[in-house]
C-alpha cells in the first residue's frame, strides 16, 4: 500500500546571531506503515514560540533531523484505541504537515463547543498558562491593584492583560515595540495604556501610565524594564518573570542586573521566577476560568495566524522580530 | 524638690566614611518634673543596632538631641497608672541612663520567669523576630531542608541558626569575617558548618559546606554572597532579604547586583525583601515558639554585652567593626 508523504522542517545551520530562512530546510519525507499503538495525525495548527530560538543552540534541536513544537491536528488513521479517527488531539511533533503519534504522547482535546480551536494554542495554551499562573499563582494579583505588562503585545502579554481585566485589575499598562502595537494594546485588548518603549526612559513612561505607581509587574524582557518597574513599584509589589527570560542567559547575553536592585529589600518586593511546565496543574483552573468568557465573546483570543505550511520559518523568524501581535501561530489545513 | 540628672549621647557631627567617637558626646541632663500620664525608668539594657549608621546620616537623627533606640529599664517614680513604679518596660527612648515615657511609648514586659531579661533585645527582641519572620514567613523553611546564612555571627544570624534548628532545618551553613566566629558557630550555636568569607571565593566555600544545594538563603549582605548563593540554590530556592542590606543602598554605595540574577527564571527562584516593623505581629508566634526553649536552656541568647553606660559608643562602634557574636548590648545597670 502506498503510504502518504509528509513535508517536514529541519534545522541544518546553527545561527550565529539573528536566525534566518537559510537555517532550515523543507524535506519531504514517507510516512511509515503504522506499528500498533500508533496514529497518523493530520497537523491543523502550529505554534512558534521564543523558546524555539534557544533550541537552535547547540545542545538544543538537533541538525538534520524532526523537530518539536506545540501543534493540534486531527487523527487520520489509527492503530491506537484511545486516538481514533475524526479525534482532535494536542501534541509536541510539529514542524510538519503529517505527524504519527502513541497516545502517550498526545491528549485529545477537550470538547469546548463555541470555544476556536486555535485558543487551545494562545488563551488556553502554554502562554495564556503563563499568563494565567503569573497573575493568579506568582504575583496574586488582587482586584483594583495596577499591573505593568512588558512584551505586552505578544503571546503571553496580550493573555495577561485580558485575563487581569477579568480578575478586576484596577489598571493595566504594557510596554511594546511600536505605536501601533500600543495603540493596538488600549484600543482593542483592554489594556488602560499602553507606550512604545523607544519613547524615551522607560522610567518616565511609566510614570505618565501609573502615576500612582504598580502593585504587579510581569517581566517578559528583564533589562532597562526590571529597572523602571523596580522604581515604580509600591511597598509589598510583587514581579513574576516569565521563563522566557531566561533564555537570554543561556544565549549568553543576559541582560544587565537592575541598579536598584536593593529596592527589594527597602520595598519589601517580591521577585519570583517560574517555568510554566512546574504549573500544569493550573490548566483546569484557567479552562473553568476562562472558556465562558471565550464562549460569550467576551474574550477573543489575540492571534497572528500565518497561513499554510510552506510559511512556517517565516512566522517563526517574524516572531522573532516581534512582527505578530497576541500568539504567533501557523495554520498549516482547514 | 531636687531633680535627678539623666547622662545622654547626642550625635554632634555627621561622619564621613566611619563613624568615630568623635562624632558623640556624652551630656548630663536634669529630668523635668513629671506631667500627668509621665513615668521615669532607669534603664537596664540598651540595644546597639546596624540600622544606626544611617540614622547618622543628614535626615536621620538631629544633631545635639536626644537619640532613640530600644531599650529596657524599671519604673522609678510614675505619674501613669499604666506603668506603675517597680515594673519592667520596654521603649526607644535610648542613649541616656534615664527616660521619661508615656503609657503609649512604652510597653510593660510579659512576665516571662525563668527568661533572662535581656533576652528581650536578642532573640525575643527586633533580631530574633527578623530571624524568625525570615525563616518561617519568608522563606518557609521547611524540615530538612538546607539553609545558608550571611553575616551568621551577628544578632540575625545566630538567632535564624537556633531557631533554622529547632525548625528541623536539615544542615545549616553559615558565613561570617573571621575564623575564630567560623569555630563558635559550629562549636556553639548549632552550625553545621561554617567559613571565614575572606578564605577564597564564596561559591567554593559554599559548594564544599552545602555541596547538595541550599534550599534557603538569608541574606544580610547583598553582594558577593548574594550572587554565590543564586549559583548554590536548588530548584524552587527562595532567598529572605533582610531590612539591614538596604542601609549599604541609602548610604550610596550598595553592592553589585548578582550578574546570575537571570538564574531566578531558570531555577525558579524567589527573593523576597522584608521589614521587621511590617510584621510586629508575628512577635507572639516567636514568644510562643521559644520561650520554653528558653526555660529549658535548650536556647541560650547569643549576647555581647559591653558593662557601663560610659561604654556605650564604644559598642555601637564595635558593633559596625563586627567585634560582636550575635546581638550587641549595653549593660547600663543591674
Amino acid at each position: 500500500m502506498s503510504r502518504p508523504t509528509a513535508r517536514a522542517v529541519h534545522l541544518v545551520a546553527r545561527p550565529d546571531g539573528a536566525p534566518t530562512a537559510a537555517d532550515f530546510a523543507f524535506v519531504d519525507e514517507t510516512v511509515p506503515a503504522l506499528a500498533a499503538g500508533e496514529a497518523l495525525v493530520e497537523n491543523l495548527y502550529q505554534s512558534v514560540d521564543p523558546y524555539m530560538r534557544e533550541e537552535m543552540e547547540e545542545g538544543g534541536w538537533a541538525l538534520h533531523a524532526p523537530l518539536e513544537g506545540r501543534t493540534l491536528g486531527r487523527v487520520v488513521e489509527s492503530r491506537a484505541d484511545a486516538l481514533p479517527v475524526g479525534a482532535l488531539v494536542q501534541h509536541r511533533q510539529a514542524w510538519r504537515t503529517l505527524s504519527v503519534v502513541t497516545a502517550e504522547r498526545a491528549s485529545l482535546l477537550p470538547d469546548l463547543a463555541g470555544v476556536p480551536l486555535s485558543a487551545h494554542l494562545s488563551v488556553l495554551g502554554g502562554t495564556g498558562l503563563s499568563a494565567w499562573v503569573a497573575l493568579t499563582r506568582i504575583a496574586r494579583l488582587q482586584p483594583g491593584e495596577t499591573l505593568f505588562v512588558s512584551a505586552a503585545a505578544g503571546g503571553v502579554g496580550t493573555a495577561a492583560g485580558q485575563l487581569a481585566r477579568l480578575l478586576g485589575a484596577g489598571r493595566i499598562v504594557g510596554s511594546t515595540g511600536s505605536a501601533a502595537k500600543a495603540a493596538r494594546l488600549t484600543e482593542r485588548l483592554g489594556f488602560d495604556a499602553a507606550f512604545d518603549y523607544h519613547d524615551g526612559p522607560i522610567a518616565d513612561r511609566l510614570r505618565e501610565a501609573a502615576p500612582e505607581g504598580l502593585h504587579v509587574y510581569l517581566d517578559n524582557v528583564g533589562g532597562d524594564h526590571l529597572e523602571a518597574a523596580i522604581g515604580a513599584l509600591r511597598e509589598r509589589g510583587r514581579i513574576a518573570w516569565c521563563g522566557a527570560v531566561a533564555q537570554y542567559n543561556r544565549l549568553g547575553n543576559p541582560p544587565a542586573a537592575p541598579r536598584n536592585l536593593f529596592d527589594v529589600v527597602g520595598k519589601s518586593l517580591r521577585l519570583e521566577g517560574f517555568l510554566v511546565r512546574d504549573h500544569l496543574d493550573a490548566r483546569p483552573e484557567l479552562y473553568d476560568f476562562l472558556v465562558p468568557h471565550l464562549r460569550s465573546g467576551a474574550v477573543v483570543p489575540d492571534e497572528t495566524v500565518v497561513d499554510g505550511f510552506d510559511r512556517v520559518v517565516d512566522a517563526f523568524l517574524g516572531m522573532l522580530r516581534g512582527e505578530n501581535t497576541g500568539k504567533m501561530l501557523v495554520r498549516i489545513a482547514d
